[in-house]
C-alpha cells in the first residue's frame, strides 16, 4: 500500500459531504466560507487553533416541536420516579402539568420550569442521569412524526458537524437545555465530545468519601439563552466562534457575537417553515420563537436557512 | 515513500518523552499505568474518548513561589494603569500593598485579594487582557530564580503534557488563577488549548453592537479551588479525569476525584522539596500548603513525586 492510497483512505468515504443540503445560495456561501477559511494560502485562512463552530441544540439540531424535548423528559421522568421527591414540591408541580393540554407545556412559568428542570435532571451521578435520558431518547416517540427521539435529528445538520470537525473545527453546542440532557447522546449520536457541550445546568455536590461522586442536587442554577449563551462561549471556550447555527431569538446575541467583530465569521438561523416535513413557526410561538431574529438577520449578516427549500432531506 | 516509513515519521521524533524524569518507582508507575490504559488489549484498556487528565497550574506547571504569579501581575498591572480605576478603590488596595514586605504578598486577605485579581484581570476585550499577561510572562523576571517567567515552566510536567496529549488524552488545566491568566500562554508555551483551561473568574457582559467584545468587569465572581475544582471538572468536562497532578492542599479534592471511583485512576501531588533548585515547602507554608494532603495521599493511593529526587531538570 502505498502512501497516496494511505492518504486516500483517510479521507471521509462519501465524496459529498454535505449531501442532505439542496444546491443553491445558501449551501453555497457556507462551502465558500469554509473552504476560504480552511485552505491553506487562502487570503481568508484560518488557523486550526481559531477553528470553533458553535451549534444551538433545541430546534437547530434536534426536534423541538410542539414542546421542548426537555420538558417532555423531565415530566416522563418526573412521572416513573414521583416518589423520590417531597409531595409538597412535586404534587402541585404535576397536578399543574396535567391540567394543561399536552401540547401547551411551553406555557409553564419560568419558575414552574425551573422547577421542572431541576427535579427532572437530578440524581446520584452524571452517569445515571445520563443513562436515564439516553433511554428516553432511544425509546420515547415522538408525539406527531411517530419516530423514536434520537432519529429526530437534523441530517443535515449533522452532515455540517461531521464535515466542520474533519475540516479541523472543535465543535461546539451550546443550549438552553441541561447539560446532561444532551450530553446523553452528544457522543454517540452527534460526533461531539461531552466537554463540547455547553448548556443550562442545575447545583451539584461533592463529597471526597465514597461514592465519591458528584451529585446532581433537584435545584436548578443557571439558563443559557440569549446573552448568556455568548458570555459562556467566552467564558469555557474562549474565543469567538468562526460559525454559528441558531433558530430562534434566544439565538441572536450568539449569531451576532460569531458574525461580529474584527474578523468574518459566518452564522445562520434554522428557519422552521416546512410544515409538511416538520413543522412551521417563527414570530409569536410558543417553541423556538423567530421574530427579533428575522429583523436583524439582514443588517447583521445573518443567513437564514429554509428548511423547506435549503434541505433535501430532514431525517435519516 | 512506504506506509511502515510513513507511521514511522508520524511517531513523536523523541524516542524518550520523559527525559527529564528520573528512573524510579514515581516514572515507572505513571509510565505503566499510561501504558496499560492506552495499549489496545491491556485489561486495563480505556477508550480514546475517556483519556482525560487535569493539571493544576500553580506550583504543578509553573513556580508559585515565593509569591503567586497572578498576585505579582496584578500589582504590575494596577501601578501601570492606576489612573483607569476609580481613586476610592484602588489607592488603599495599592497602599496595603505597598506595605507589606514583597515576599509576604500571600498575606493578603481574601476580600483584597479578590478585588485585586477583579481589578488586575479586567479590560475591553478577553484579547486586551491576554496581550498585557503575556507581555508580563515574556519580561517580568523571578525575584530569586532571575529568569523570565515564561520560561518558569517545569519541563518534567511539559513533558507529561506533550506524551499524554500524543497518547489520546485531553489535557485540561484546573486552576485557582484566573482563566484569562493562564490562557495567555496555555497554546503557546503548553500546547493546552484555551478552552481547556478552567479556572477563577470575573464577571463579564457583553453587547450586541459594535465592537461586539466581550468585557471583562473589575469584579470577582468565582474561585476554583478545593471542592470547587471538582464541581467545575464536572460541569465542563463531564466525565472523571483517568490522570491527575496538583501540588497544594487546593488540589485534595480533585485528586481524590481522579483516584477515585469504581474505574482505577492515577493522581499524584508535586512536593516542593527542592531548596537547592527551586524552593522546599510544604506543611504552614503561605504559598501552595500541602498539609492535608500529604496526610491522605497513602490512604488514598495518591502518589508524591518529590522535585528533587525524581526529577533530572526542572526547567528547558
Amino acid at each position: 500500500m502505498n502512501a497516496v492510497l494511505l492518504l486516500w483512505l483517510a479521507l471521509p468515504l462519501r465524496a459529498e459531504p454535505l449531501a442532505s443540503w439542496n444546491d443553491g445560495e445558501l449551501k453555497r456561501s457556507l462551502v465558500s466560507f469554509v473552504n476560504g477559511a480552511t485552505t491553506p494560502g487562502s487570503p481568508s485562512f484560518v488557523p486550526t487553533a481559531e477553528r470553533v463552530a458553535v451549534f444551538d441544540f433545541d430546534g437547530t439540531i434536534s426536534v423541538e416541536a410542539p414542546v421542548y424535548g426537555q420538558v417532555m423528559y423531565c415530566v416522563w421522568r418526573l412521572e416513573r420516579d414521583k416518589a423520590k421527591f417531597p409531595a409538597e414540591r412535586i404534587d402541585p408541580l404535576l397536578d399543574r402539568i396535567h391540567s394543561m393540554p399536552p401540547d401547551r407545556l411551553n406555557d409553564l412559568s419560568y419558575p414552574e420550569t425551573e422547577d421542572l428542570w431541576g427535579m427532572g435532571l437530578s440524581g446520584p451521578s452524571g452517569d445515571a442521569v445520563r443513562r436515564d435520558v439516553r433511554e428516553w431518547f432511544k425509546t420515547e416517540l415522538h408525539p406527531t412524526l411517530k419516530r423514536p427521539r434520537e432519529e429526530l435529528f437534523y441530517e443535515p445538520m449533522r452532515e455540517v458537524i461531521n464535515w466542520l470537525t474533519a475540516k479541523g473545527f472543535r465543535v461546539f453546542i451550546v443550549t438552553g437545555s441541561m447539560q446532561d440532557f444532551v450530553r446523553s447522546i452528544s457522543e454517540e449520536r452527534l460526533g461531539v465530545p461531552r466537554e463540547n457541550v455547553i448548556g443550562s445546568d442545575g447545583e451539584r455536590s461533592f463529597a471526597e468519601e465514597p461514592p465519591n461522586a458528584v451529585e446532581r442536587k433537584p435545584k436548578f442554577r443557571e439558563m443559557v439563552d440569549k446573552g448568556v449563551k455568548v458570555l459562556e462561549i467566552d467564558r469555557r471556550i474562549g474565543r469567538r466562534p468562526l460559525v454559528g447555527f441558531g433558530n430562534s431569538d434566544g439565538d441572536v446575541a450568539m449569531l451576532s457575537y460569531v458574525a461580529g467583530g474584527d474578523r468574518p465569521g459566518w452564522a445562520a438561523f434554522v428557519h422552521h417553515d416546512d410544515a409538511e416535513r416538520e413543522f412551521a413557526y417563527d414570530r409569536g410561538s410558543d417553541v423556538g420563537a423567530l421574530d427579533r431574529g428575522l429583523d436583524v438577520a439582514a443588517k447583521r449578516g445573518l443567513h437564514v436557512i429554509s428548511m423547506k427549500g435549503d434541505w433535501k432531506r430532514l431525517f435519516r
